[in-house]
């Protein structure tokens, strides 16, 4: 069954064996539902080239098209139809955004071909607060992701099956289940699973833009039949810049995504650094082309935006003249892609909570993986928080989109800003000096002040996008994640703070004087002279001789049969009886032994056993008292005392 | 602080202490809720006399007054308000029943000077099953008692403060709260803290009644002014004996409580037997003529049933002529009345729980009393129950009552038909024999024929009443009740089978070879090589010398550095380091312990101590692997097998 794989007993003397196990773990219910464990040499190093680069990386900028246009029409909505004239010029200021927050990024990939994430280039150039920050704004990110995702996918099965609207959260609850799922099987990032989705995407995204540019520019477009009712209730209002910078924040979550890439430069192939930079070129590229196409058919077409049926099915249903076959490949593309980027969101959450956890922020447990060596408690804690999401804003789109953005415009602020630092840090080093910090090395460069400059307009712009995104949204929910990213930054600091002053208190010390235990009092209290204290008796009489009994009376006439019952069954230990005239039974024990506990000497520990009844059926417990639990939870905080339970089963 | 009340050493040469604490014990919050907590040497015995008497057990059968009349006529009404000439008629036949009753239970309360509770006399006459069903609908019926006296007491307050009525359930619950209170600090039922408000309720509704039948006599009564609107919607029927059927059944929960003298006898002032049975005969005379005067008046001034304002209400306004200074003494009177009835539940729900459960059909803990000498779990449990049924049901007296009166019936039919038997037994006893039962001594009587014949028309009237109370209130909610009662009873058999097995488990036997414990494994399973682990070490090395410490190793490198870390800070313990290529912590440890289970000898015990942290805040705990908690609920079933926490504090 086991093997001893090797057994030595070197100079100390300690015999020390190391035992590896020859067979698999056995099966369980979860194997059928996630797969059988992996061993941990299992763990895959693979590269991917730029096609399926693109594929891998690009699901959640990608999938943007599928609402960032349709939540820039949402608010113009205000000022009635009218309003809608704006949507284009929006659209090309979020298009310059993109080419600039693109070229910025392009530097961080190079600086960083270990990856360069938001927290770990904040973490090497601003310290630990402004890391903290961006970590505590990738998380909210990632969740909110995920319900956006998967809202707008399920707003897109809707637009297609209209019976099936009221059923929108459950769709939107079942696509983040199956996700978490395929998530803790373990996805293989690399492979034509993700290069053929994607590539579907676009080959039907392009048809329907190139098909509807065709039939534009022959006249021949026309505006979409039996469109949905407006949402908006309410006067229209006049056309303010308010409106406009609000219109402007809602466009802007199509950026959502772009930095991915910088996170996984070491998938790609060698050179990585420059096959990611221009995956990631390309990318936005297409990210680009995509939205102003789309932005602009909508408008020519006089799309309305709804929760009832999205505009990409209604340019799609207007572009094809019917809901037929290329009709349904779009909204069939758009709701995989809003997948894939769900998926994105349960790939990243789980990676950047074990890095914060390997740095002490989060909870350790989140550094472990599970048996197909994902990290398992990370996809379920993302998947349970992004379903109270999607429950809790009834799987709107519209209603999450404003918590959304704040958290990734700036954790791009603080990326840049991180970088435009280490640019004069870079030179401000003596020329032909390495410096080695803990995500890249620094080399001086000549170019550093142009290069800063790139960095810092990033930051800059990024960093006005961020307080336009709060201010025009602050009532629609940006406050929630305004408020939260301080509570998470408190929490990671007094998380980090605990693991410390553990690893301090547990801190092994050489000059340490190790004094041995000199006296071991046992106590033992039980409740009747029965098998069960027989059991207990005798286990403590091994652990020390020095052994007091201990009953609580509440009784007169049981004390004196349970004195005579001892001085046949005790085997000569000695007794003591509590008198208790108010029927207590945890409080005259407790002030017993805090009386051993003041007369304690040095080196000297009580153990106390208790015997403790094992009943054949679980609800039997009820019909017992749990003396051994509430005297635990009672001493829990007094050192030297060990609290030992004898089972006994009862059959 | 504690001194030592008797040391003795006798033949046997065990040491045993005898203390009894001085003091009493610290004060608590609870103090102030419940007050402070009295020795078991202050339980009182004192007995009362035939007034007191009637005020003390009186409270339940007389409330009946404020919903009996009430009900029936709610039933009534579904034949519109020409039904409700029926309802003097059924309160004469429900009158008629009462007196039935009463002469059949004052035979019961002569036989039990000791206590005759259904349950009692069921057990000694007709055997466990019987017993443990009237234990079961005796039990039920406290809950309902408790239910429908507060939400008619809540009716009532409202009737009064119309603007109330939004907070009927609340009110309700309030009064259940109040009462558990009162109970839980222990009511004293001797004294007049009982007669005073029970004769005020008594001048109230005497006054109601006589100024009522002087105006009718006088012709100056007149009808309701401004009565509610009928709850009833729906067709009207006709007039069946169904229908008739169904309103006697609920009037006949007037009858609720007058059984409960006959539990009580012990508490009266000697001859005690006779004085019981004359304050019985005193209340069911008083009841009698209550429910008829008022049934009778309701008729004449047309008053309507409704749960907007009680029909004891109208009543008192259409007498009095105005809501003033009588009609308010008089709700406050049956207010009083019903708070009274439902503190009797509050008294013979727990004491009727603890009689099953010293019997072993309950958890003993019901036997325990609390701080005030009352048994306060029972209490606690019926607050519990009765507020769910009350927010379950709305606080509707007419949803509760199909659900109550079975339960009455039914303990009234179990307790007359072992009376009937009783008197058999003692007819065919020999002369001059007398034989001792658990709750009474039997002894020959001429007389028994007739004797028997009155028990036994007791319990033919009472079966009848029960078998068209099931069959008319089934569909109402009687079914619950008739579901419930079997499902109670094989609970009381469960239970008793399991205290039974356990007893005999427990049981010492003289002839049983008493084996010592030869070997004494120890194993120490650790996490890493750190103070807690060397203070588990050093508290490990005084159980035994046998000690095997256990490493679970994920990593090679790791395991590498923990084989070094034991050699220097090991004390030479044994080592053995577990690889887990499927990175599992419990499994490998628990696979390994089972094989060392495996191979274990006779009188060969395993302890295995965990390295526990106690941080210093609760919630640190869950930036924990709760490892120790793990292991203890896996192994839990095992025997031979103790589970040790060795508590480390950081600090």
């Amino acid at each position: 069954m086991i093997n001893q794989a090797n057994s030595n007993e070197e100079d100390s003397g300690t015999a020390i064996l190391h035992r590896t196990p020859q067979k698999r773990p056995a099966k369980s219910w979860q194997d059928w539902l996630i797969g059988r464990p992996l061993p941990t040499a299992d763990a895959p190093h693979q590269t991917i080239g730029k096609l399926v680069g693109l594929a891998v990386f690009a699901g959640d900028a990608l999938s943007s098209v599928a609402y960032a246009p349709q939540e820039t029409l949402v608010i113009l909505a205000a000022a009635g139809t009218a309003g809608f004239q704006y949507a284009f010029p929006i659209a090309v200021a979020v298009t310059l955004l993109l080419a600039i927050v693109t070229i910025s990024y392009q530097q961080t990939i190079h600086a960083y071909p270990g990856g360069g994430g938001a927290y770990i280039v904040a973490r090497d150039n601003l310290g630990e607060i402004p890391a903290q920050i961006a970590g505590a704004a990738l998380l909210i990110d990632y969740i909110l992701l995920a319900a956006v995702a998967v809202a707008s996918g399920s707003a897109q099965i809707i637009s297609a099956y209209p019976a099936l609207s009221s059923y929108r959260v459950i769709i939107a609850i079942g696509l983040i289940l199956v996700i978490m799922l395929v998530n803790l099987r373990g996805v293989k990032e690399s492979g034509t699973a993700f290069a053929i989705p994607v590539y579907f995407f676009l080959a039907t995204a392009f048809l329907t833009v190139g098909v509807g540019f065709l039939r534009f520019f022959t006249g021949t477009l026309g505006t979409v039949i039996d469109p949905p009712m407006l949402d908006y209730v309410g006067l229209t209002q006049p056309v303010t810049l308010f409106l406009i910078l609000r219109a402007f924040s809602s466009g802007t979550t199509a950026l959502t995504g772009v930095e991915c890439i910088s996170n996984g430069v070491t998938a790609f192939k060698e050179p990585r650094s420059q096959n990611a930079g221009l995956t990631m070129i390309w990318m936005s590229a297409i990210l680009g082309v995509l939205f102003l196409g789309i932005t602009f058919l909508l408008h020519q077409i006089g799309a309305v935006p709804s929760e009832a049926e999205t505009v990409i099915s209604q340019l799609a249903r207007t572009v094809y003249g019917s809901r037929g076959f290329l009709y349904m490949c779009t909204i069939i593309g758009t709701t995989i892609i809003l997948v894939l980027a769900t998926n994105t969101a349960f790939a990243d959450f789980p990676r950047l909570s074990a890095i914060l956890a390997v740095d002490g922020f989060l909870p350790r447990q989140l550094t472990f993986r599970g048996s197909r060596l994902v990290y398992s408690r990370g996809i379920v804690a993302l998947g349970v928080i992004a379903s109270l999401l999607v429950i809790l804003f009834n799987a709107s789109v519209t209603a999450l989109v404003p918590l959304w953005a704040i958290g990734v415009f700036l954790s791009f602020t603080l990326s840049q800003f991180g970088m435009a630092h280490r640019w004069w840090k870079i030179g401000h080093l003596k020329q032909k000096m390495e410096m080695q910090e803990r995500g890249s090395v620094l080399v001086y460069e000549p170019g550093w002040h142009s290069k800063m400059f790139i960095n810092g307009l990033g930051a800059f712009v990024t960093a006005i996008v961020t307080a336009v995104f709060a201010i025009t949204k602050f009532q629609g929910g940006a406050w929630i994640v305004i408020l939260l990213i301080p509570i998470l930054v408190v929490a990671f600091s007094a998380i980090y703070r605990h693991y410390r002053r553990l690893a301090a208190s547990l801190a092994l010390k050489h000059d340490k004087p190790r004094s041995h235990i000199k006296r071991h009092r046992v106590i033992l209290p039980f409740s009747g002279v029965h098998e069960g204290t027989l059991a207990a008796l005798s286990y403590a009489r091994i652990l020390s001789s020095d052994i007091t009994a201990v009953y609580v009376s509440m009784d007169n006439n049981e004390a004196e049969s349970i004195r005579k019952k001892w001085e046949v069954w005790g085997e000569g230990v000695r007794l003591v009886i509590l008198d208790s005239p108010y029927r207590l039974l945890l409080e005259p024990l407790l002030s017993y032994i805090e009386e051993i506990i003041h007369k304690r000497q040095p080196n000297e520990i009580i153990t106390i056993v208790v015997p403790h009844f094992i009943p054949r059926h679980w609800w039997s417990n009820v019909l017992h008292t749990q003396t051994a639990t509430m005297l635990r939870l009672a001493l829990l905080f007094r050192p030297g005392i060990v609290i030992t339970e004898v089972p006994y089963q009862v059959d």
